[in-house]
């Protein structure tokens, strides 16, 4: 009684609910036409336009204008493919290159090309990264970074790590993690069922830190913000004393957040000493290294991270200093019992089958709080075997270079104050127009300037560059260096173009 | 006393800490070269070859053999062009054509060439939604998609959404709002200040609930799993139940999971039953459309999510049936009272400038428990575009009969059972290999024939379908129709192939 073997081939129509079900309706022909007619308009217009220093970083419009004009609305009816070729060209025109050279505002920038074509090919790919059955290359492509990355962070042992979707989501692992380690009941009882728990972090850190709190029920009173100097590093004694306060209350401390590279100033906060009040009180100690991770590549240079290998866990950005391209985020853990799994599976017997024909333990997926979850870590692999290394640390120890001539070229021009010397890429400075120079209590006066001279840059599309108060100083530059398409000629650049937009005011 | 004007062009050079600083010292040219020779692969192998129903969807290896194949360890210096061009093509052979017509394993398939366009723009423009500043034609494309689903959806007062790595990320925003309507505090304190929280959930729903239970805090034993029906569908009166039960403990149940699309059998929780009790006992409505959201495009299959209007919140995949691709999640929450930037904003200073010169309430960043976050919806508000509203509904009305065809397909062959009569494109059934079909008891003796039959056919390549046991139910087939790319023909074929890989069992 077996199904009669069909004919190969066309089968007569058949019609369901009124559709016809019989061959593919997309037009595969069709199909190829639109990618040859728009692969060009990116190549040249987001890819290598973008990355010109010649054309302009940015064409600013307002909200309201922009809105008008990309006519935004969806509809019924779809449109023919010379109108939605403009569409791409119009989303390439007002986006903000990040990928410029004068592209100075956030963390990330630069463009590589082994990245992009990464990238490139795991979106044509589409894969999800649960199971080896799906997603074999880039599974193991990930694996092979990690334990990379876990070999240079100095975990001897070896350790585990998974990527993640942003620094932040990694940050929040870290806390998640720290607690179960800790009070393994958390998974399943909950905090309702568990004394106050309190963690600790410095008053430069990033603001991930209280999402986490706020985000796992941790509460951001429960995160106990330790003191910097003036450097923006975290001072050892102070966290000891906090870790005493939080005893005295009948708390149960369980971990601290050091951070290897903050958000503005660039600073490292002393990570021996860190480890060594970790150990006295039995506190998980994490390592949010998503910015300075990258110093970790340079001989020259990861002394700045000296003691990283003591960190229970770090969390370290590749898509940041290294250019991988947003996202690359990974979080690693210095454990060898399936930390990971434990605190986070679920055992999805429709995904994680157990009775697979090959070794599941390549399944790793459920070690995520994610289902879905991107391959992030291909295009870093891709772009490390292109360039090795040796080319990764050349980057680094450039960019820094670059930090320290921009820092020295500051000090040499009138107008410029640097906020502190430099220790990381991130250049902080003030730039005091003339007619402020001699007035006794600059900062305030200096307040505006900032927010002036970014709007006129943007608006002539010269350069991005970023700017914040901070604690209590007033408004001023946070200058980034990372790519290699960045030379000594933008940061005279930059310099000259502040003052020219800036000095009338 | 300002600067002097420098002349512009090359500067003399300036060597800092052994680095020469003139110039970019990444190659253009060679870059330009590197992707003129890879991006023919990529079109040709990543696109178009596995989108071809006459080639392979996976060509399997061992994770043993892959990792030799693909030489995955990182090295001090870099490879050669020809060398990295060819690790571009192994990366493309071994992984799984996910858009290949005859990959019917996970709840995504197939492959839209306008989405994969929009997907190669935001990779070389490479932003992150933080802020108009640097992602303007982003932001405005997300917030137009996220108007138009929860127009959609049906709240006529609007609503407001944010976009999430993957619809886990989705429902841990559900469950992080929730409790934060009910308990602003917690935010600040934290759940060790408040009662016992209690979530409710159907045994059929998606693994995540149970995952965000864990992450947040709330505790696996605290989601109280309510019993569903034959279909798969919640059981509201066991619902009621669940939450007196609760109440009678003493602790406070805030909220509900309906799901509209079940992982397995693509079952529809019957959500105006759901809201009543919601109503009646104060709790917050989610409901898991991540899957099931896609009916919503279709004025025929609209009705399995019949309520879902009265939600509080949504969270709905366009990545899986709309065909988006990898990741495209949307969580929108019916409130108008900003309610998702009270609950996650953290209020960085540096990023979230107050004193810039446009309306910064298009700052949406701080909406996100992410930091950098990816462009999501652009590819989906391309797509939308290039094919209408109705293109979609097409898509997902044939999709649909194709699952109807199937299902009577099956019930005509001998050695194939249904599991029951598919609502949705899951298609789950039994293969009885000749051997079996006359003992009594079947299921015990099937369960081994699923996972025999899913090595064969991936080891031949010539399709991907997958299995799992469920409750008391020996593994099935779990059969998932999405792609216009899909024929009848490749039905017939999945049962042909199917018998033919299964009959010597």
């Amino acid at each position: 009684p077996e199904p009669p073997a069909e004919p190969k081939g066309k089968r007569p129509p058949v019609l369901v609910d009124g559709v016809t079900l019989n061959g593919p309706t997309l037009d595969i022909r069709e199909a190829e036409s639109f990618l040859r007619d728009a692969m060009p308009i990116i190549m040249e217009e987001a890819v290598w336009k973008a990355t010109d220093v010649k054309e302009k970083v940015c064409e600013w419009r307002s909200p309201e204008q922009l809105k008008d004009l990309l006519d935004l609305e969806l509809r019924e009816g779809g449109e023919a493919h010379p109108q939605i070729l403009q569409r791409c060209r119009d989303a390439i025109r007002y986006s903000v290159k990040t990928g410029h050279p004068r592209f100075f505002n956030q963390l990330y920038a630069g463009m590589d090309p082994y990245s992009l074509v990464g990238r490139f090919i795991t979106e044509a790919i589409n894969p999800s990264l649960y199971t080896y059955e799906v997603a074999p290359v880039f599974l193991l492509t990930e694996e092979a970074v990690l334990q990379k990355m876990i070999e240079i962070i100095g975990w001897q042992e070896g350790g585990d790590g998974i990527f993640s979707p942003g620094g932040s989501v990694s940050n929040m692992y870290a806390v998640n993690v720290a607690r179960y380690h800790h009070c393994p009941d958390v998974k399943v009882l909950g905090l309702s069922a568990l004394p106050r728990l309190v963690m600790f972090t410095s008053q430069e850190c990033h603001y991930s830190v209280a999402k986490a709190a706020a985000f796992l029920g941790i509460g951001t009173n429960n995160v106990y913000v330790i003191p910097s100097d003036k450097r923006g590093k975290m001072i050892p004694a102070e966290f000891e004393k906090q870790v005493q306060r939080a005893k005295d209350e009948g708390a149960l401390p369980f971990m601290v957040n050091a951070t290897a590279g903050t958000t503005v100033l660039g600073a490292f906060d002393p990570l021996e000493e860190i480890a060594d009040i970790c150990e006295r009180h039995n506190l998980w100690m994490h390592v949010d290294a998503c910015w300075g991770g990258g110093a970790l590549m340079s001989k020259k240079h990861r002394y700045l991270l000296q003691g990283i290998h003591r960190a229970n866990s770090v969390a370290w950005n590749p898509h940041k200093m290294l250019m991988a391209g947003l996202q690359c985020c990974a979080f690693m853990v210095r454990d060898k019992t399936n930390l990971l799994q434990r605190c986070h599976s679920a055992q999805a017997s429709y995904l994680f089958q157990q009775d697979k024909f090959y070794d599941v333990s390549y399944d790793t997926g459920d070690k995520s709080i994610q289902c879905s979850r991107k391959p992030d870590a291909f295009k870093f692999w891709l772009m490390w075997k292109a360039i090795g290394t040796k080319g990764l640390e050349e980057r680094v120890d450039r960019a820094l270079a670059m930090a320290r001539y921009l820092a020295e070229e500051i000090k040499k021009r009138d107008g410029f104050r640097l906020v502190m010397e430099p220790e990381y890429t991130n250049v902080c400075f003030w730039y005091i127009p003339p007619s402020l120079r001699d007035m006794a209590d600059g900062p305030e006066f200096w307040r505006n300037v900032a927010p002036v001279v970014k709007e006129r840059m943007m608006k002539k599309g010269s350069m991005m560059v970023g700017y914040q108060p901070h604690g209590d100083k007033a408004n001023f530059f946070r200058q980034i260096i990372i790519s290699p398409q960045v030379s000594r000629e933008d940061m005279d650049f930059l310099l000259d173009q502040i003052h020219s937009l800036g000095m009338d005011l």
